[in-house]
């Protein structure tokens, strides 16, 4: 399998922001399009929860990326003009370090030894890959859902570091709804007898726990409007149904089934857990002694394109508004859009046109 | 403990819509206020998914009951003028006939041997019940959530049984963002090892699917709204913490483990996968040769009040909207209320003073 992954290790002892460091720590990245002579056509991508640094196909691994519709010659981030940078988080598990990977100070993997990890280390671990490319500023910084709270992090712990920032259906900090459904996502995990406290292996994997993780999650990915639409109330055909009491029946069951096949074993579940907690803690008002109006106060970006969409429910419409007016109020010449795409959260990996219209025009402004 | 059931033996055998029948099966009921000598003032109220019989504190038991505020001399619900009749779910655990009682046949408990149970089967129980008490044609018939969709069945199948109908954060049809959250809630279940395909028991208890179930019902039954409001990021206090990993921290947790204690052991968990994939086949369009409205054209009403929650995530607005059309289409007098209660699904329950004013309104006229 091709692999276009670049690689940075960290400076070493990397601290952590809650205690801890991490030692010989790496992450794993890509770029496209080529870094001009004054570095300052840099565009730096901050993903959500799952994607891997592959946001989209390039000479070294021509497999489409999560984004591919979006990067590109031509494309709305257009790599013939920019130099686009996308990092898989620090604490994932698609080549930066994280709780799968080896503890050097046992020689055995870290999992829950791994420490304790937050959106704002992931945000410094970015910052430093950046620096040392030698990019004092980047033209851009674009972050999607979580990688949107690590870009506020990045924007307000390292001031000056971006240009102009896009923000993509994300939120200022998590609020009891979406931490609700995390907190159910991993307990799910974390009942599963097969997760051990985290000790699993091939053989014995918490495979129940990360199906019904995954479904939730594309359940509140998504919208019911959208579903209406796509499934009604169509059933699979009865070759397709299983035997079993309470088998799935419908044709949106067998959706999420898919879904979390796809998943449960190319996700490492200790890693889905330290984010997905990183993500329930996040809260920038942390950064604005307990305003989140403060917090923003401190981000210095010349101007920032803020997008949501109506049929989010895990970020709702309210809280990029909350985003964008704290920009705007900090001095940024703001844009807001919301997008009534049906898709709701996932919307921005499936709405390309709508997103990219929106990001090129943010993007054409010199 | 008081107890104020009443017995009611079901037509024996009593035939069921998917096949199958039951023998000897009987429905526990409650009722408030007197029966008039023309048998013209009663009011059968359907339930949704998990509550019992007990609407309200009555002399044979003076407990709090699930609508305890509505129901009583001189509430919205006046039982010094309406005789009111609430009745357990046909397949429910609460006193009716389940898939935890004895079936006769084996001197066994049923479990996943009790027949397919649709609304349509607890429709045409209730309407037995009706009967047996002399009652030709009911006063008004409500339905709250799930015995929403039992009250359609109830008139398609039953022309001219109730003269008004009060319809309550139901739909028509489950849409497939329900029968995703129904089919993982039981998926948690089934996933449980102690589940053992129903033959569970007191030591041996699926406690922890029952919980990821419950939990996840709690979460679509309320508003992100709402919390915001009342839980916001509260973490617990130090003392409220337990040590293990990824244990719970913030007040929304704690609230959700709190309703998953006090359901997990007194539900039973195969009448709840009965009673859930009971809602997820419900389609009224099924009495109407697949159209939704040529169903609800057949209901014949006089008068019809409908109301929904702006906040409900899981019987959305438009699905209320559509039974007020076609009640509407079918020559009733409808009145639609579309309630702005932030408590999402959960608002009939919660915020009865709304709920109220419409509803004794809707009674009060003659």
């Amino acid at each position: 399998m091709s692999d276009a992954r670049l690689w940075f290790t960290l400076s070493s002892p990397f601290a952590m922001k809650r205690g801890g460091v991490l030692t010989g720590a790496r992450l794993a990245y890509e770029t496209w399009g080529t870094l001009g002579a004054h570095r300052d056509n840099a565009i730096l991508i901050l993903t959500g929860l799952s994607p891997s640094a592959h946001a989209a196909s390039n000479a070294a691994d021509p497999s489409p990326g999560w984004w591919e519709d979006m990067i590109g010659p031509g494309r709305y981030i257009d790599t013939d003009r920019w130099f686009v940078i996308c990092v898989n988080t620090l604490g994932s598990c698609k080549g930066s370090t994280g709780p799968a990977d080896i503890d050097p100070s046992t020689g055995d993997a870290y999992r829950l030894d791994f420490p304790e990890l937050t959106l704002e280390d992931a945000a410094n671990a970015s910052h430093e890959l950046v620096r040392s490319l030698g990019i004092e500023s980047l033209a851009c910084l674009i972050g999607n859902s979580m990688g949107g709270m690590t870009a506020l992090a990045y924007l307000v712990l390292h001031p000056g570091s971006a240009r102009t920032h896009i923000s993509i259906s994300t939120a200022p900090q998590a609020q009891p709804f979406a931490i609700a459904i995390r907190s159910l996502q991993r307990e799910a995990i974390r009942l599963d007898p097969n997760w051990n406290n985290g000790s699993y292996d091939d053989e014995r994997y918490p495979e129940a726990g990360m199906s019904i993780a995954r479904k939730l999650g594309v359940i509140t990915y998504r919208s019911a409007m959208e579903w209406v639409g796509r499934f009604a109330r169509i059933r699979l055909d009865s070759e397709q149904r299983e035997e079993e009491p309470f088998a799935v029946e419908f044709q949106v069951e067998s959706y999420l089934a898919a879904h979390a096949r796809r998943f449960v074993r190319s996700f490492d579940p200790n890693s889905y857990l330290y984010l997905s907690r990183a993500s329930d803690w996040f809260d920038i008002s942390e950064h604005g002694s307990g305003s989140v109006a403060k917090a923003l106060a401190r981000i210095v970006v010349e101007r920032a394109l803020v997008i949501g969409v109506e049929t989010d429910i895990l970020f709702p419409l309210p809280q990029q508004e909350q985003i964008a007016q704290g920009l705007e109020a900090a001095g940024a010449e703001v844009e807001f859009v919301a997008l009534d795409s049906p898709q709701g959260h996932d919307a921005f990996l499936v709405d390309i046109p709508r997103f990219g219209a929106a990001i090129a025009r943010f993007l054409g402004k010199r």
